[in-house]
């Protein structure tokens, strides 16, 4: 493969011959179409057609996992080959653009005719695409300005979702903050909006978090949901960054990747990325995206942090699924573009072990609710609970064990662990 | 139902019962959350909640649409209730902000455990979301432009999709300017790339659009596919606009709602909405989205034009759905806001008839490609079979008849309707 072309790996499902299937794909999502036509010359084929790199064929399923595939002209094979295909696409007809990219190898192939299957599952990116800038924070940044090393950052998010005012989300804020968190967020539903306008949000909540960081040195990170329209979240950020807040959250699907490309050149804060919406794009295994591939894009974007789920979560993603995310978050990706994973879902001390082990990292953020604010002895308990879980999985020492020395720890065992 | 709400419909399937699987669904996207929180008062939930206007029950299968569902804690149904279920969410969580309405009614939903599929199929906004501009040309401003009244506009996209130099572009938009078509556009796959740099494209072929505009009195709109950063978009818009060009074009679901949003403020000229990257979204029927909901933010962003397929299609899309998304698109919701339906993929005079009889309207774009380049009399007579396949339609004359005096339209007949 040139090493200036783009790589995009899919899984398909096909009645048709698989090369035959493959090539189809690649034509359409370059230089070819349905049928010939005058300008398809065998020179712009060479130069601009994207090329099937490789199949390799898997198993064989009786049905189709999509419905609306069409046969070939013969009626193709009773059953439906699947296979993972790599194809590489041109540099010249893609340059550095992002959504030009995400085009090329997402566009209209979801809906081409021989296929009863098809996600794309990873891009690789050439050396060209470094020219974006990337997480301003990632890792480092975000450590820095939250003063924690050695451990996962540990944080919550504000709930109920929705409807508390700007005064009472800065009265629980304020418990949250005495409690030992290093992180709290917004919910991915609570924007700019009429009963909680950011800016008195912004205002009342960094209230408490600067004098508690006056009070004790410690500055929480709140990651304000400035998710709205271009203006909103220009003006959401601004106003953020004139209160000393230390970061600035969107929901990328709902922005979009030009809004997040566009936020990171303004942003003079940490950018938290929640993907609300993501079920849609990846919930069926033959349809849509694998998150190794779509995060990339975000990350050459320019996102801090990305929402990866986590083990044994409340939702529908296997564990499997959430540490390949996770893992791809902390690898760099040509340069560097390093982000911090973040899970959420269900989460307390319990998970700690088994996603250390997964990870090998300490390096991201680990989000609980009720693994906090339902400790028996009370929300700093529920905070101090999930350090210890941590500081048992760093030591490789169970959990039980630990807790036998550590009572906030042997609370939280008591109430999630069954114990 | 409260006029200030906004309403979802969803077709779901679960083995839960489906009261409380609605229920959840609501719950998650406001004010609940998977645990009872202290902050969750009676008046809070009244307030905030959303609410389970409707549940009608469908149809159940035996084995579950998507992988991961978790079943209720007594195990559940052995088998998959579907059913329709109508949601209600309140004004004061969202306002009017299409981001933040995107994320709540198709946001972590598709993710939640108890569902083996869920897809959003409408959204009905309050009278509130007025204040959205829409579309700035639609349909009226769309034919004042190209001077076409009383039939469809007649258009193609450039092919090869990529791979053509600016000059061998402007080449083949002057072949088909003189075959006398109404409209032309780039490829989605087509931006502003090493190969094709957007200027130096939008410079070689206004001149041809210009000249021919000059000698003829007839100004044919091309789309410009300005997709990518924003700062490329503002640069691409300014470009066409100052050369003399009528249309920019750009694929919504890479570059997202938030920049369309702030697109249309900037543009002076009617927005192509392509929707690449669709068939992701949709293709399962219990996940994702159906066009019917999709496209109203994005019509309420303020895109002219909207692609919605064509009758007998290359790709998996059925003819109904096909129907439902084009009607959609001509259905004012609100105060206005409709838009242009844009029929392609495998289109030629064939479909005239029978797209009629479904639209009952002309107020459509109509793109062949093979439908005008591969007619046996050339492109000119190509372009006439597609004028002679709508006058028939519109006269309600069968095509086999008025092609006995009208020989263009027998010639595409003969080649593509295998007479």
């Amino acid at each position: 493969m040139g090493t200036d072309r783009i790589i995009a790996t899919y899984r398909i499902e096909t009645n048709h011959p698989l090369e035959q299937a493959a090539a189809i794909m690649a034509g359409e999502q370059s230089a070819g179409t349905f049928v010939k036509v005058p300008g398809e010359t065998p020179e712009l084929l060479e130069r601009h057609g994207a090329r099937v790199e490789r199949i390799t064929q898997l198993e064989t399923a009786e049905t189709p996992s999509l419905p609306g595939a069409k046969p070939p002209k013969d009626g193709g094979s009773a059953r439906y080959r699947r296979a993972e295909v790599v194809l590489s696409f041109p540099f010249v007809n893609i340059g550095t653009s992002l959504t030009t990219c995400m085009t090329a190898v997402s566009g209209n192939l979801y809906e081409l005719g021989p296929f009863s299957g098809l996600r794309l599952m990873d891009v690789a990116f050439p050396e060209a695409f470094n020219v974006h800038p990337g997480p301003q924070f990632g890792v480092e940044g975000t450590r820095r300005l939250t003063g924690i090393e050695g451990r996962p950052l540990l944080g919550t998010i504000i709930k109920p979702s929705v409807g508390l005012t700007p005064q009472q989300t800065a009265d629980l804020v304020k418990t949250l903050c005495e409690a030992g968190l290093d992180f709290i967020k917004d919910d991915e539903l609570q924007t700019n909006s009429p009963h909680s306008p950011l800016a008195e949000r912004v205002q009342a909540v960094m209230r408490v978090i600067n004098d508690h960081a006056d009070r004790t040195g410690k500055k929480v990170m709140y990651a304000f949901n400035i998710t709205g329209s271009l203006d909103e979240m220009q003006r959401g950020h601004d106003t953020v960054f004139k209160h000393g807040g230390t970061c600035v959250m969107v929901n990328l699907i709902a922005v979009g990747l030009a809004a997040v490309e566009w936020l990171r050149q303004q942003s003079q804060l940490p950018i938290h990325g929640h993907r609300a919406g993501w079920g849609a794009l990846s919930r069926h295994p033959y349809l849509g995206w694998d998150y190794v591939a779509f995060q990339k894009f975000f990350r050459l974007a320019g996102v801090d942090h990305l929402h990866v789920n986590g083990l044994r979560n409340k939702f529908c993603e296997s564990d499997p699924s959430v540490i390949a995310a996770a893992h791809e978050c902390l690898t760099p990706m040509l340069n560097g573009y390093t982000v911090m994973p973040v899970f959420s879902s269900g989460q307390w001390a319990g998970q700690a072990p088994d996603t250390y082990a997964a990870i090998g990292s300490t390096d991201l953020l680990y989000l609980a609710g009720g693994g906090i604010m339902a400790h028996p002895d009370g929300p700093a308990a529920g905070v101090t609970s999930l350090r210890e879980g941590w500081e048992a999985a760093l030591k490789g020492i169970p959990l039980e064990t630990y807790a036998e020395t550590h009572p906030a720890l042997g609370g939280a065992l008591k109430l999630y662990g069954g114990l």
